[in-house]
Order: C-alpha cells, then structure tokens, then sequence
C-alpha cells in the first residue's frame, strides 16, 4: 500500500520503519540525517505534505502537538490540498480531542477518512511494535486503518468516535501523572516522618494502592534513577491538554492542574528532561530537601 | 493469653472472635449488645481500660482516632494506670504517626512494650482475617505479636520503628484517595468530552494507568455503585492524617490537601457516608452536571 508518513521524530522512525519492513511503499515528509536509514530502505521524500498526501492512500501523522498537526494539515501546501479521493488520514500525535474532532470534519468533508490514534508506550514501545493504540474514528476506517496499526502497536482499542481516541489518551496522561505525583507525596511522607520508604512501598504493594506506577515509578523514586523514560516536559504537555480541555468542556480538574503547576516548578527547577518520576524532587525542593 | 482488646466496633468485634477462636482468653472494655456475642464466647467485661490492662498480658486498641487512643492509654483510669510489668501494647488504630512516637515511648518509659500496627482492608478483610496490617515497633515487640496479629491478617510487614506503621497507613491512604480522585478526573474528562467511560477505562486497563483502583473503583464509579466500601468519612480522616502529619513535618503535600477539600464538599454534598469512589459525584457536581 502507499502510505505517506509525516513526523519522523524519535517514535515516528520506528513506527514507519516497521512499515516499510511489512513491505508498504512509503513517502515521508523529509529526510534528514537521523531517518537516512529510512531511505535506504526505499522511502520515497516529498517535499511538503501536499506531495506526500498526492503519493498516498493512507497518511500518517506523528507529530509533537496540536498546532502542529493543524498546519500539516491545513497550512500552505498541506495534506489537505494535495488529499486524494477517499484517503485515509491517522493521526498518532497526542493532540487535543475537540480540536481533532473539527480536524475529522474537514478531512471527511473534503472526501477522506479520519483516525485519531494516540499511542503509549514511548520510544522503547515503538521500537518493539508493542505500543498500545487508542482509536476514534467510524467503524468502517477503524477496520481500513487497524492492519497498519497491527504493525505498530499490541493493544489496539477502538474507543468511539473522531477525538475519543485523544480522550483516552489525555484520561491516561491524567491518571498517570497524578498516581505518580500521589505515590512521589506518599514517598516523600513516609521518608520525612523517618520511615524507609523502600520498605512502605514494600508493606504498600498487593493492597489497594498498588499499580503500575507504585510498582516501576515507586522503585525509581527510591533508586534515584530518573532517566527518561518520559520527559516532565512531555507530561507536562499532555496536563496541558487536559487543563485546557477541562476549560473548553468547563469542568474542574483541580489535582490535574495542581500537577501541571508542580511539572512547570519541575522544568524551571531543571528538572524537565528527567523522567516523570522525578516529580519527588520537586516535592523534596518545596520541602527544603536536597537530593 | 491473657488478652485485652479495647474498641469494638465494625473493625474490633470480628477481630476479637477470631482471637477467642484462636482459644485465647479475652477481656474487653465493655459489652453492649451488638457485642454481647464475645461475652457468650467466653470475654470478660471490665469497667474500665484500667481494669483491662491488669487483667492482661498483650493490650490490643483499635478506635476512631488519635484523641481516643490517647484517652484510653493516658487518660483517667486508662491502660497506662493498670499496665502489668512487660505487657505489650499494640496499637491497631489508624492514627497519626508522629503522636504514635510519644505513645510508644511513653508505654516503654513504664516499662512496656509498643507496636503501631495499622490495617487496611476493611471490614471483609476483618471478618475473613486477611487484612494487611503494618507494623511499627521493635524487632522483639514484632515478634511477640506477630501470632496474634497472624490471627487477624494475612499480609503482615514489620515496616520500621515505633510510628512506621502509621506512616505506612498514611502513605497508603495518600495513594489510594489520590489515585481514586485521578481515575474521577480521567472518568468525568471522557464522559464530558464525549466517549464512553466504559470504552476509556477499557483502552487503559493493561498500560500504565492500570492499577486496583482503576479496576474496582473505576467499575465502581461506571456501574454507580457506590454503597460502602470504604466510607469518604473515613478516607477524610485519613487525609486529615496526611495533611496535618505534613504540617509538621514541614513538607507540602499539594494534592493531598486538595483532595482533603473535596471530600470536605463530598460530606457537605451528603455523601459522607458513600464509598470513596463517590468522588467522581463531587467532580461532576463541580461541573453542573447531575446524577
């Protein structure tokens, strides 16, 4: 099939690579030195995303954000001019969910299909194929799109319609981030009331604290190993995208917003390239606790 | 043994069974008739916690709150009055660890011995006897009352020193209400922005969001079955814990606090006596929008 994919930052490079390697023809938005290796392989550059939308009937976006995604789309010599008829476009940027809805509308209202397919699972997801892939979108492009997907991701969800797939992901960023900063103040009580906390995340796990976070960011938090991972100030990002969607939608997300402020005292404290575990430093400076 | 246990309430009264069961002998500070069924079994009623204390080897406490506890170990004719030569005192309350210290050292200045030895789990887990509890106090004290506690809990951990046990329910308590009020966020974000809950929660479980609390207080808050559980009243008094032990601890503890708000609103709002997964009703409450 000829895809087009736009977007070759530190996921996108894996991800089309896994496509090219399931035999597609690709055309990609520009080749750099750091995606050579996706040339090699046979991807074809284009020079804007008009000429990659000309050369495909799928095109897929990963980009950083939603002005991001606006301009490929919409900007000069964007997808939608060069779009061909009945085209599918996948959009697997994390973007906000009602400016997706109004990006779904147009696209279907020039004559495409729409996806939006937020992933998780970062770099290290991509790189093995096992990203898990929320999708909104029509059941009929859910079915077109989901054998591309199968090459990129594990868990693939069809949530609901366009933006419900930018839903889930901004309700996941949300749980994440504030189950890390609630097990970072939990961590940070038990070691300031003179507690080991290696041993109350011990006496914490299999009860209903436990999850995920406890068990991979806990053990960090402890360890003192904060390499990415994932950025502060990529989490920092998706609250974002849930704080202004909670202004949009008019409605409340106090801990959501007290956890974006705490990731904007993080990035200022120097902190926005560690992973987001490192949130307990941020804790530990409010505190006067140095590291 | 010669046992006393002080508080018998939903918790103290399955507790004590099982310790009577076990063939131990029990005196308890006063029978009424919701507890009148230990007396059948055998349990010596005495007038006061002075008279419990004398006729014991082990003092067990489990009640309401910090004031109690002191009341019933300092107060007139309390624990400390009657306190035979070496007998353990153990402390199954949840209340503050940095009071907890002074209890402790207190018993031990009168020549007794402490443990701190917190559990959650509820009243199912008090009645099968699978509780987690976690336990602060001396390596010797740990392992004097570890037979006993064996006989009302199943996941036991000696976390630290006088207090850690404490410490560890509070870290717990952090977590859980703090994680419940993100799955509320996640939930209502969805719902408002139009996806289904029910899809979103799915499209989680498994990544990195995934924990206890998504699945059972995540079903919870779709299914909206929020009879009790764990009772917001409670998670209240909990948090109260957290947010006052950060006070004087010197440390800010930001979404415990505001998590501590709004079950202050769940209570004004009349839902003090629901599960704590009847957060999301405060939340959407917030956001004008009715049950």
């Amino acid at each position: 099939m000829n895809i087009g994919f736009i977007g070759l930052g530190v996921m996108g490079r894996p991800m089309a690579e896994h496509l090219i390697d399931a035999g597609h023809s690709l055309t990609v938005s520009r080749v750099k030195p750091v995606s050579q290796f996706l040339a090699d392989k046979g991807a074809t550059a284009a020079e804007t995303p008009k000429a990659v939308a000309e050369a495909s009937e799928v095109v897929i976006l990963m980009l950083p954000d939603t002005p991001d995604v606006e301009a490929v789309l919409f900007g000069e010599n964007g997808v939608a001019e060069g779009l061909q008829p009945g085209a599918l476009v996948i959009d697997m940027s994390s973007i906000a969910p009602v400016a997706t809805k109004g990006f779904a509308q147009k696209i279907e209202e020039l004559g495409g299909e729409y996806l939006d397919a937020p992933v998780s699972g970062g770099e290290v997801g991509a790189k093995n194929a096992a990203l898990t892939i929320m999708v909104g979108g029509t059941e009929d492009a859910f079915k077109r799109g989901l054998p591309l997907l199968e090459k990129m991701g594990k868990t693939i969800t069809h949530v609901g319609g366009s933006g419900d797939g930018q839903t889930a992901k901004v309700a996941n960023q949300i749980i994440v981030g504030l189950t890390i900063e609630a097990v970072a103040e939990a961590l940070l009580f038990a070691k300031s009331a003179g507690a080991d906390p290696a041993k109350v995340r011990e006496a914490l796990m299999g009860g209903f604290a436990s999850s995920k976070i406890l068990e991979v960011h806990g053990e960090r938090m402890i360890k003192r190993t904060f390499d990415p991972g994932f950025r502060i100030r990529l989490h920092r990002k998706d609250l974002t995208l849930a704080v202004d969607g909670a202004r949009e939608l008019e409605i409340a997300l106090p801990n959501a917003a007290a956890t974006q402020q705490l990731m904007n005292a993080a990035i200022a404290l120097g902190d926005g390239d560690k992973d987001h575990s490192g949130l307990i430093r941020t804790l530990e400076a409010l505190a006067g606790q140095k590291d």
